[in-house]
């Protein structure tokens, strides 16, 4: 983990940009974490959606969510081809390729291995934090592209208590390996889908949802499009990620 | 609203039983507000299931919790040929009923249209008392048979301003009421599915969710049985009435 400039301190919450290496390949990263924390705590690891990066608003507003309201600490990192990678380029997002049949070049089986593998050391190299900790509990968040990899991840991490996946479904060009992983997947999930959305058509989310092997899995439906989840929808997965990680109903 | 007894107190919260009677039926009920309440405040009506009645665990529970975190008021009344209606017995529940092919006596259109004439007499009634008030809001709260007949009266009365539906389906031998009543209901709902539901299959319920007319919706989908919500999820339920009656997004 090599620190890349000076951390961000606003309103009690500490950013820091990281790079990392893992297979030769560099993984740039942010983690946040409570002002002054050194002591271990939940931490989750988030997954933005194609086209977009580590630090696009969800993605930064989850993160400074869970450590100022629940002193959690999490991490994000770049795609591949995607945010600060090398050779980073204005890529198509996976519902676009849907929808025009170019195939971004991020879209096979063997970036999937690359990305579960760069999450793995994320974890790995976060978790030796004094202020994280090896103990967890840890969890997953991750739409769209974020379900792309992030199920795979998911399903082959047992360091992982609880997840948030969704916008996705059983199609594409790893169709087939997301179907295989799903129903390896035994961890607690909250999945969501939107009704109305134009890349990534709801039978499929729903055979996804059915295909995860957990018993312990949640499914919400909105209205709208790919991109209109409701805020409260946000918040509702939040929550979900506290209660399972901090083992306790959150009041409300 | 005729009182029956004398009011149950406990915890703060006071149960009294009422008869009240519509169209020369007679709908025994339970209202419950906080102790010592002598203002306006929102009120949420709550519909069982089949072969259940106004009393039944998760109907107490919800109003008890109701009165005691949010000091709302609740109500129930007996559904047609169940609880303390004259003449009640132990009915078919609509599951049942769809399993074996034996309709029970309740399940028509024009049962239907006696619970909403019910439904509407005991908000009238209810709202005329001081601690209750006309002004609102009010909400809907019922699963199951609770939707069987709470859906056409969220879809016919104004005054309620949020719903919980769910468990139920476009099927069964009022199916075309629900469609027509669905697609004119502009109230916003959360509606509940089980994947597994051995009464109503998850298509019917599916198709129910998209009929309704509301862009403002959500659908929660659990794993398990007809009866096996999660606890969690009738607390879902409860925030979401609570944030739309109170306008106000609830902690957590």
């Amino acid at each position: 983990l090599e620190w890349i400039g000076d951390p961000l301190v606003g309103r009690g919450v500490v950013e820091r940009r990281f790079d990392l290496t893992v297979d030769e390949r560099l993984v740039p990263g942010i983690v946040w974490t409570p002002e002054g924390a050194d002591t271990p705590r939940p931490l989750v690891l988030i997954g933005h959606g194609g086209s977009l990066h580590k630090r696009v608003g969800y993605v930064l507003s989850l993160a400074r969510r869970l450590v100022r309201h629940h002193a959690y600490a999490a991490v994000a990192i770049d795609g591949p081809s995607h945010g600060e990678r090398p050779g980073a380029n204005a890529t198509l997002s996976a519902g676009e390729s849907l929808r025009t049949g170019q195939l971004p070049e991020w879209w096979t089986d063997a970036t999937t291995d690359d990305m579960v593998a760069d999450w793995k050391a994320t974890l790995d190299a976060v978790s030796a934090l004094p202020e994280v900790g090896a103990g967890g509990p840890f969890g997953y968040w991750g739409l769209s592209m974020g379900t792309i990899f992030g199920l795979p991840f998911v399903a082959a991490e047992p360091r992982l208590t609880a997840a948030v996946l969704g916008l996705m479904g059983i199609v594409g060009p790893t169709a087939g390996r997301i179907e295989r992983d799903a129903k390896q997947l035994t961890t607690p999930v909250m999945f969501v889908l939107q009704s109305d959305d134009e890349l990534f058509a709801r039978p499929y989310g729903l055979a996804l949802y059915d295909a995860l092997a957990t018993n312990d899995k949640r499914l919400h439906v909105n209205p709208g499009a790919h991109s209109a989840v409701p805020v409260d929808e946000y918040l509702a997965t939040e929550r979900f990620l506290v209660e399972r990680l901090s083992g306790a109903v959150v009041a409300g």
